[in-house]
């Protein structure tokens, strides 16, 4: 009996360091969130600077929502592709993604993040627009991560 | 032999049908989340209503970040709490939230929905201002959940 139990205890103990995941193998879970949405976000710079709203909605989920001030919500990513593209050709020449934090359970993360806008109106010098943003990310059964929520207002304007 | 193997294989259906939790549990779980998460806007509201810094503030978790458009960051929940007294000594009379989704997974929600805000400016008729947002939540170990990202931004007015 002794052995069977020590079986089944190793067994549970098996299940929850790697399932039910640890406190360590939690911050790697973060470590391994963030360098993939940060390698996400460096995509999704040079697919806005390219306006190609092909590869901006595949970074979508099917469902994602984004959510631009004074807007309505624009659901579902080819809608947010097209978005971006508008952006683009309506004179944001570049958006610069800084994550400053992630969070992570399990296949969702939120991410805590600034983007620097470069805005070429027509007849005059580029100007840039701070703002900060929140992202909620799901990964993929792929291991991909892709954006969920994504919402943003602006900073103050610096003088 | 047979029974131990039983044993085991039992052990593994009950962990991974409560501790790691299947679509019919998630389900429940979402459920459960929404319940929760409307009752904590209500009790938003009516400490809003009454301006109470301290009842709000005890509704964010301590390393939360609250994004007021136009403005920088607000980390941590005593400066939240202050924040939202400030609006309301400001002329915010009342915060009404409606919540459209939330999603789940583990001990972290992310809900978006919409506010509607009644203005009362000095001298003037009350106004309506409408905002939607996107709030992450984290449930505590008490099993109560905390805002841990509040973001939101203006729809469009309506005339």
């Amino acid at each position: 009996m002794l052995s069977t139990r020590a079986v089944v205890l190793f067994g549970l103990i098996a299940i929850s360091s790697t399932a039910c995941a640890g406190s360590k193998a939690n911050d790697e879970g973060i470590r391994d969130a963030r360098a993939a949405i940060e390698a996400a976000n460096a995509k999704f710079s040079e697919a806005f600077a390219r306006g190609d709203a092909k590869a901006l909605s595949a970074m979508y989920t099917s469902d994602a929502i984004a959510f631009p001030p004074d807007s309505e919500m624009i659901r579902g990513n080819g809608a947010i592709g097209e978005f971006w593209k508008a952006q683009r050709d309506g004179g944001v020449q570049s958006a610069a993604l800084t994550t400053i934090d992630v969070g992570r359970s399990g296949d969702v993360a939120h991410e805590v993040g600034n983007v620097s806008l470069t805005i070429q109106s027509a007849g005059k010098e580029p100007t840039t627009a701070m703002a900060k943003y929140v992202v909620v990310w799901k990964r993929q059964v792929d291991g991909s991560w892709k954006l969920h929520r994504d919402i943003w207002n602006s900073l103050p304007a610096t003088k």
